[in-house]
């Protein structure tokens, strides 16, 4: 019963055809089923108890130092964050259907009509390291698109990724939805398999550290979703109130300094020395290793040096490297050459500097007085996320449903022919609507 | 005064950050310049003059059998095509300002506001092969969207581009842009250089046969656009129309046959024999050299005999195979194995089986009683194109504006931390508009 990739990418395909072709609100009430499941006390204990031993599992490996801790905190599947979860799913069980929408429809000429129309990917395959909530978000993002998914996560995950897949499984299964949509890989053979699968996936996403994300777009000659780095930036500008400055940058670096959009690095500029001052203290009593700069370190002694590597550096723990720029031009030019266009912040109250930073940042995010922690699929209310994206094309910042959709076009006619077109000869309407 | 690539590219990167924030009405007029200054006589001499020497120049090694006449069509700057232009790049003017939109506004909380504002790609880098008309398409396509372009073309088109190019730059000093947007390079290690450059260059864009496109998707560490290959079918549906099926035949296979919009392989199902014979009679005397499988030659026993590495053959020439399927059903999984997701198209009276084909294609251009040769930018109605997508992410098919361009997510707040949010905590609003 061992089936292989090719095997289990080939059924994937042929019941996501299947699914392409379900009413909207078929799809629909799949995801609000699997949000049921998910908040059901019996599944959550199951939940929990593979969790629990991945867990176990993992402790023995970070006191050998071969795991961090900041990876064991992503492993932990917690009531607040089966609750994210169930709300995630309801809210994208509320969004609007994408798959079978017309987004142009054009007359050519009489009885000659081109039309644009909106259609799943095909097959996803996802690769992520732990994080067993990737599980049930990016299949609900999946199956609310139309698209079938190869799902392959961390090791460390193992149990409590297979405890989801089987939960979704059997929720498609009585929602009469082929399960083959869903599946899960073993091993990193598995992947390296799947990765070469280029007949049968339409897009790889891969999700985890930037080394991780690098090493699957080298082995893959399908197109990769995916963010390589998240080295964000927070500028504090000479009009930044020196609280907010502080609560933000707290907020920035602290609440997760694993994720990709927390700061690595924090600027300012002079006249910004007070909100510099409270944000220094503010970090240093939340337990952040600063790193400062000559000038910096000016300011405050008690500070590391940053050397140059630092700012290129994404510590991804709570540490953070503090730099003195000239002025808000040399704060863009600093971003634009170590930032990973993710997202970057400014504090200040000045209207026009704030304009002028997110006018000129060229970044998935750009954010006025507001923690970077924001870029997220689910604050933004996608309802999930598959990724944040730090390219430029299809996809931008955190990928909710729209990027899981693509479209055909389509065009029906009487027998036109081409060479009948063009200057001397038949003319087009190019009427819209 | 020689410059290197770096050089140009980042000339290019700067001119370009200043054409994003003109208004787009000025962006607009630029397009209308270039039309003009293509419509006048003295102008058209002069690119005329260039393209003879071009033309000259490969005649002799057409000769030799170094160029094929396929590829000396294509480099033929004709009346018709330089009004084709001048028609595009009016088209394309009168178009919508895709920059600076706002494609969502929401809010996250009070005062919390989340808007997605699209915004151009930054530096195209554009390597084409023999077809000067790609120079100013691609250019006002990049103009209209606020993007610098880098461009290569084929060195047997060099004369005629060197002469548009001079023309577009002495267009945009007049109306005050920076003329460093637009640049040419010349050689293929100027290609291999550019293709290196990660920093500078956002999309790569890549026109020319399917090595061609291989070749530069290998060099390339950037995103490439381009189609590898187009190989389109007509199917013959039992109750297709023979007068229809022959001259949509003829149009898709001899209008323009090294176009990757023609089709290679026409396939036909039991009951569709006298839509075959008149398709065959006229495809013959249009000088087209047919390969059957052996249903086929068994009706039409002059053809010659199509191996199964036909099906799999994209000529480029005035060469057609065809196939016999025994249905609907099998004319799908013909195409969806030998196809390159360019154009599809069948001939058929029943709407039924119309549906069912466009229902279950994947391609990029899906039609039903027209020629796969109107799959082209300036007939579906986008001004221009830049080339045709087979890939299926962020822009398929014929890509005009709307593919060139991204977005960035924009949040203005008063402070706000992502970790006052969750569940038992602050509640976002997600109201839009």
């Amino acid at each position: 019963m061992t089936e292989t990739v090719r095997e289990l990418a080939s059924a994937a395909r042929r019941a996501g055809r299947r699914l392409a072709h379900f009413p909207g609100p078929e799809r629909r009430s799949v995801l609000l089923a699997l949000a049921d499941a998910l908040g059901r006390s019996e599944e959550r204990e199951r939940l929990r108890a593979a969790n629990e031993a991945d867990l176990a599992a993992a402790q023995p490996r970070v006191a050998a130092g071969e795991l961090t801790q900041a990876l064991v905190d992503r492993l932990v599947l917690s009531t607040s964050k089966l609750d994210a979860l169930c709300d995630g799913l309801v809210q994208l069980a509320g969004q609007k259907d994408l798959v079978g929408e017309t987004t142009l429809r054009r007359e050519l000429d009489d009885g000659l009509v081109l039309s644009r129309v909106s259609c799943p990917l095909g097959v996803l395959g996802v690769v992520f390291e732990a994080r067993p909530d990737a599980v049930p978000q990016i299949t609900g993002l999946a199956l609310r698109t139309g698209n079938a998914v190869v799902l392959k996560g961390g090791r460390e995950a193992q149990q409590s990724n297979e405890a989801l897949v089987s939960l979704i499984k059997s929720t498609l299964k009585m929602q009469g939805i082929d399960p083959a949509v869903v599946s899960l890989l073993h091993g990193r053979e598995q992947v390296d398999e799947m990765l070469q699968l280029d007949d049968l996936i339409d897009l790889v996403i891969a999700r985890g550290s930037s080394e991780f994300v690098r090493y699957v777009q080298s082995k893959s000659s399908i197109e990769v979703l995916g963010h390589a780095e998240g080295l964000c930036h927070l500028f504090l500008h000479a009009s930044a109130d020196a609280s907010m400055a502080a609560r933000i940058a707290v907020d920035a670096k602290c609440s997760y300094p694993a994720a990709c959009n927390a700061i690595e690095t924090l600027l300012w500029e002079p006249g910004a020395e007070a909100a510099l001052a409270s944000t220094v203290a503010a970090l240093a009593e939340a337990g952040v290793t600063l790193k400062g700069c000559e000038a910096t370190r000016g300011l405050h002694p008690a500070l590391g040096a940053a050397s140059a590597e630092d700012w290129a550096t994404e510590y991804g723990d709570k540490t953070l490297s503090i730099g003195r720029v000239e002025d808000l031009r040399r704060a863009l030019e600093h971003i634009d050459r170590y930032g990973s266009r993710h997202t970057e912040a400014i504090v200040a109250q000045d209207d026009g500097a704030a304009s002028a930073f997110v006018a000129n940042v060229d970044a998935a995010g750009v954010f006025h007085n507001a923690s970077t922690r924001f870029a997220d699929g689910y604050r933004y209310g996608l309802g999930a996320e598959v990724g944040i994206s730090t390219g430029k094309l299809h996809a931008r910042g955190p990928v909710g449903v729209e990027g899981l959709v693509t479209y055909r076009w389509i065009l029906l006619g009487r027998g036109q022919v081409a060479s009948d077109y063009g200057p001397g000869k038949r003319k087009f309407t190019h009427r819209d609507g």
